[in-house]
């Protein structure tokens, strides 16, 4: 493991950093909804959104206050989204950002506001600002796992890290939380991540660090194909581990930043795409030796994506045919006549057609909570990764009641 | 009512074609999975194919064989798709035609071959000639519904129709069937079709009728996203009706005819729809008052096709803002904040924000067989339909073990 990884570490693990928490009963009581956490300074900050034509407010109103390069704070709440919601649901936002910045004595502006949970519903915003006053009454390190279980909705387990890099000399640390865990297919950013690091970085740098490492991370992910109208991903960087500040691209504390951030990135979205709304098996998916890198990210995607693979999956059904039918309509570039297809370790398909595998080491592979599939397209040397989940009865039962 | 509809009618009902079936065992004993339709005369042929890039061998050699213009016959197999299974499959389909062709007397290039079933084994072909040879000897009008029982895989029941309408003067009759209910998300092409009429065409005004009629009928359905390896539709008309041939795209009988055919495609699309696999309720999309029909198309399958939705509507939730995110998502142009989404009759958004609807009125029109979701882009004048299922415990059930 080239990275110390910190037990329990999260999103408050980077120097500086606090976090609160509070039970709003913003859907309903009994758990942590609210979060607040903050960094003593200003941090330098870089985002990306989704992509979906319907932005929620907050996704709105963090647009513009991330903008200014610099933040002090975020705020999140679950258990509404706040999209949909028209003028009011933009003041909302507005709110939630104001009462947060009035708790930890900052403008405004300087904060980031995310929500998660039902479309289409107002927040009860005495309840949510109730819940933001608590929560910064109660900021600490410690609170990083608070803040963590307070995003979660369908979640089955908070997803947080926290890793120390090496960088020019100096201990550097990167951590972060995300939430999953259905309406998950981001494209150009994730449902909610949050990642603070005490790294000293230039705006630019950051923000090209993370689109780089979100592309093969978070926008590497898929439970249902649902793009999310809430997605986004928040970096904050407040300079306090003291390193000699990144200010250009293409330097060797740059290199180990950015490979840092996506090893961080990396491992919240196969957190994210392992609980999958019923998910009972991790898929990891890989396409090498493809022409070019979208050739590599179309096909390793429609495998992921693949309702039918999806369903196979769960019942440890070693049906190739379905990986190579996904590949085949993805829209990648390659030869289909000279295709190997692996389940793990065993060949099932060389050159397109099936081979006569050992259906009962097919079946041990298929039996493990992580599922490897590897495609070879012998056409190149590009490669990418995509992770999923098996579509089970448990998906369908929290669908289809999922208001109530 | 504009056409007369034949009561059990389907694939035999135009003048001159007959049907003939067989068990042959290709999967399972006990039911019929071999077809062979023939026509007495030449019949002017027109088919549009998967885009699937790993396409089965019948659907190569039906390409070359449909490329001809004219064809007599056309012979089906269920139970193995005949896919991924390299040269050895090309000759196998080549087979199907020539044994085919004998049976009924015509040459192998006039036969088109299609299959369908598991991809990745070989045909089983000593019981596939057999079958043919078998289905040959029965050759009857009375077997259109023994046909369209030989092509069904998973689906509950057999899809076909024939309906009767007026081309100047003489009463043309176009009939058809068509296979579901899994792999369903037809690219240019659907699973399988097969229609026949006697009307007297040419060959380019029946592919040009065809390729509208699909891209408004069996391209604007989805199960399950995936589109198959062996997608095809296939059109047949041998003039046997007596009509004064259409040989441009620009007279009354011409639009009749097209009118007519896209008529029996929409149906039988229906059909493959709502026969989705586990499917317990057909869902129809119509997205209008849009920009172009190109973002009216997108964002009717989009929410067709989002999972998140298709559950919802299995729990009989009025989640309609996953509806509005499905739309968000779909790559359609349009203005996000005045667009209006109505369940059946009850309006249940308006201007992009939630209305306070009446939820026993929601849930009722969600407790019907046939939901229709309608969405009001309010920014122009295009329209488009299209057609879904719900996602069911079923759909995981029968694809967590569809090989065994």
């Amino acid at each position: 493991m080239k990275y110390r990884i910190i037990p329990g570490g999260g999103v408050t693990s980077a120097a500086g950093f606090l976090a609160g928490a509070a039970q709003a009963a913003i859907k309903k009581p009994g758990r942590y909804d609210v979060a607040l956490v903050s960094s003593p300074v200003s941090a330098a900050a870089a985002a990306v959104f989704t992509t979906n034509k319907y932005q929620a407010a907050p996704v709105q109103v963090s647009k513009k206050h991330a903008a200014g390069g610099t933040m002090r704070a975020f705020v999140v709440n679950s258990g509404c989204a706040n999209a949909c919601t028209a003028e009011g649901g933009l003041k909302d936002a507005e709110t939630m950002a104001r009462v947060a910045a009035e708790s930890i004595g900052c403008k405004a502006e300087e904060v980031f506001v995310a929500s998660t949970g039902v479309i289409g519903v107002p927040l009860p915003m005495e309840r949510v600002t109730n819940g933001i006053k608590e929560a910064g009454k109660s900021m600490a390190s410690a609170n990083g796992v608070l803040a963590a279980q307070a995003v979660m909705t369908t979640d089955t387990f908070a997803k947080e890290l926290a890793i120390e890099v090496n960088i020019g000399g100096k201990t550097v640390t990167i951590g972060g939380m995300a939430k999953g865990s259905g309406m998950i297919h981001p494209d150009m950013a994730t449902m909610l991540g949050f990642v603070t690091t005490d790294a000293a970085i230039s705006v630019g740098c950051l923000q090209k660090a993370l689109s780089a490492a979100n592309a093969d991370s978070f926008n590497m992910i898929t439970v249902d194909g649902d793009t999310s109208t809430n997605d986004c991903l928040l970096v904050l960087a407040n300079g306090q581990a003291g390193n000699v500040p990144i200010t250009g691209a293409n330097g060797a504390d740059y290199a180990a930043f950015q490979e840092a951030l996506a090893y961080v990135l990396t491992e919240l979205a196969i957190m994210v795409a392992k609980d999958g709304e019923g998910a009972t098996k991790l898929m990891e998916v890989t396409v090498f030796n493809a022409p070019a890198k979208k050739d590599a990210i179309l096909g390793a995607k429609a495998i992921a994506g693949s309702s039918l693979f999806k369903a196979a999956l769960f019942g440890e059904d070693a049906n190739w045919g379905r990986i190579i039918c996904a590949l085949g309509y993805s829209g990648a570039e390659f030869n289909p006549d000279i295709v190997d297809v692996y389940l793990g370790d065993v060949k099932v398909a060389e050159d397109g057609c099936g081979l006569n595998f050992d259906e009962d080491m097919a079946a041990k592979v298929l039996s493990e909570k992580k599922v490897e599939v590897r495609v070879d397209l012998k056409s190149g040397s590009a490669k990418a990764t995509a992770w999923g989940c098996d579509l089970t009865y448990d998906y369908v039962k929290i669908n289809g009641a999922y208001r109530t």
